[in-house]
């Protein structure tokens, strides 16, 4: 099986997902600059969901550039991740006016360590299927922060009911530790032009 | 005619269908988690619907897999069974919050029924453009998984007026057995890095 | 210019376009088959709309294949056919509850007819960029069938004001002319298997 | 890392963000041709939304013509284009209705700069993975019109407390400037098919 459709597939649903939460911030009724303090709030989960949705979409984009095959499993690992992703919006939708609120906080967290436990299985579901000497399972390693984003969700969710505030300051801090891409893969990865390129990264 | 173009306007289209049923899920008013409550139903047949239609993606992959030449009835088959599939968020928004009532119930299969015969129908068009030994051919085989589907749908659809909670159980249950991959299409696919990947592949 | 982005692109806009305007169907309020009635109206015309979009999505298909470069001029006139094909939902979501009156029906006939000209300002666009021996040209040839559209929306618009219906039959009538694909684009590709894919295409 | 997915995503968003802006056009309640009047400046705004979006993706698609690498740098810089982009639909929303108003104007020049500083940052980002006599900095050059729309815009935001309607003709301006297609790229691309190509191409 090729990897191309499902890499087209998932690029496809992840864009949409991204871009329909925009749908959730409305214009405001009047027309002075003062009308749009409520969208504050909103734009600002709305940033954060976007971070994280274009987080998945990396990850995903720098995983499948050393998978060698893929097998029914997979897809339907895929398809998993995708459907917690899927849920990103409504989450997005509850939380952007209830960012004080133990249940909006919660339930957000609980999406996220959906998404995060279904992107361990598509993981674990392609090391299933490559060699342990593979581009891949080097790439992948010990998945250090792959686990720590899994504690810091669950710990986040806990904390939700007593100090939200404390919860969505968790959720920002490992957006902002994943913005850092993935070097794993870049490391297995040859380079295509050679030293130079290597070189000439280093703002990336 | 090339197949790339027909599977990358059908990826788009499953894949906007499949998120835009998110947008039926509103976060509720209140903000405690007992407002989740009413959405409950909602999310369980928007997972039936998201698996039906990832079903129909990975179908449709495995099938375009095995294809070597489309027509022009071929392009208009696969439209139709666009068509039907892009029914489902409106079966599934009516069904959501009515899952005890016989219409709501009976249209959702009405849908599902109508994507399966086009499907079919899809299948049939393909077959009239390639050899009865091709690999199409050899993949689709007797199509009993496909020939049973239909049965149990139109079983469902006569049952939704009496017991509309068997119908919904006939659902789900035929998704269920398509959540097994296509393996006939597999079968056939020659293994693209030799035997190692068949053998590593027995968690598909 | 590569041409893939162009169709990669044009599919995408296509795919949201023809799957957006199912987000009009809302479903009935009531849960009894005939809350359905209303929506009879709504999905006849959404299934017009369909079929015109995939028709321009079947055609631009169809011209796409034997185009061998594009220009800057030809992404502004594809640009210009996906503004008037995006009109296509609204003035679907206005003619659906109003199929007997003249500005609703009118106005889908100049969605139409916008639509249509766009298309033949794209084939004159990429043919000036042919030379007059190519393959396009030769596709194209006199285009009868496009010119009879653009007089069919003309006709209809100008009837629309005194008997609604007969435009909405006249629409539906250039739709089933369109319906057979485009055989002059076929015409002129050479077989890709050889002689058998020809003959095998009867029933294309 | 490769470009293609790069594209794909980026095409998926933008084509998505150009049609659901259609969504805010909702068809008027009444059935005649006069209660079409108050979409007339929606529609305009939309027209205006529809060409800034694709001259984003016409200028995206000319510039990653030329990329020979990218970086995860890259990746986000693409990733904060596609949030600004994001932000028009809400804005094209606000803007439709109060044309004469200053806030609505002013935000909207916002979105404008923060997409224009958007891309400049990728191109920026680009540059810094690239030879500097590589085809992408031959191609970029000085890049006076991306200069002259950042202060454009600026100069609009400023005059949009005062007189509103100055700063719309200067984003209409602005977008009128690049509907010419960016020459700089084609320049440095080697003819594909040879001399005829470039002569047969005057009317782009």
């Amino acid at each position: 099986m090729s990897r191309s459709r499902l890499e087209a597939f998932s690029d496809g649903v992840i864009a949409v997902l991204i871009t329909i939460m925009v749908l959730e911030l409305r214009p405001p009724e009047g027309v002075g600059l003062h009308d749009l303090r409520p969208l504050v709030p909103k734009v600002s989960v709305y940033l954060l969901s976007f971070v994280f949705l274009a987080i998945y979409w990396n990850n995903h984009h720098h995983l499948m550039q050393v998978v060698e095959r893929i097998s029914g499993g997979v897809l339907w690992a895929n398809a998993h991740l995708l459907f917690w992703l899927s849920l990103t919006p409504v989450a997005t939708a509850w939380l952007g006016p209830h960012l004080d609120d133990s249940a909006p906080v919660g339930v957000y967290g609980v999406v996220l360590l959906g998404s995060a436990i279904a992107f361990t299985i598509l993981t674990r579901a392609l090391l299933a299927v490559h060699a342990p000497d593979s581009r891949l399972a080097l790439a992948v390693g010990r998945d250090w922060k792959g686990k720590l984003s899994l504690v810091a969700y669950a710990v986040a969710i806990a904390v939700a009911p007593v100090v939200p505030w404390l919860s969505v300051a968790v959720y920002a801090a490992v957006a902002a530790v994943w913005l850092v891409p993935d070097r794993r893969i870049e490391r297995v990865l040859p380079a295509r032009a050679g030293e130079p390129e290597r070189r000439a990264r280093p703002s990336a």
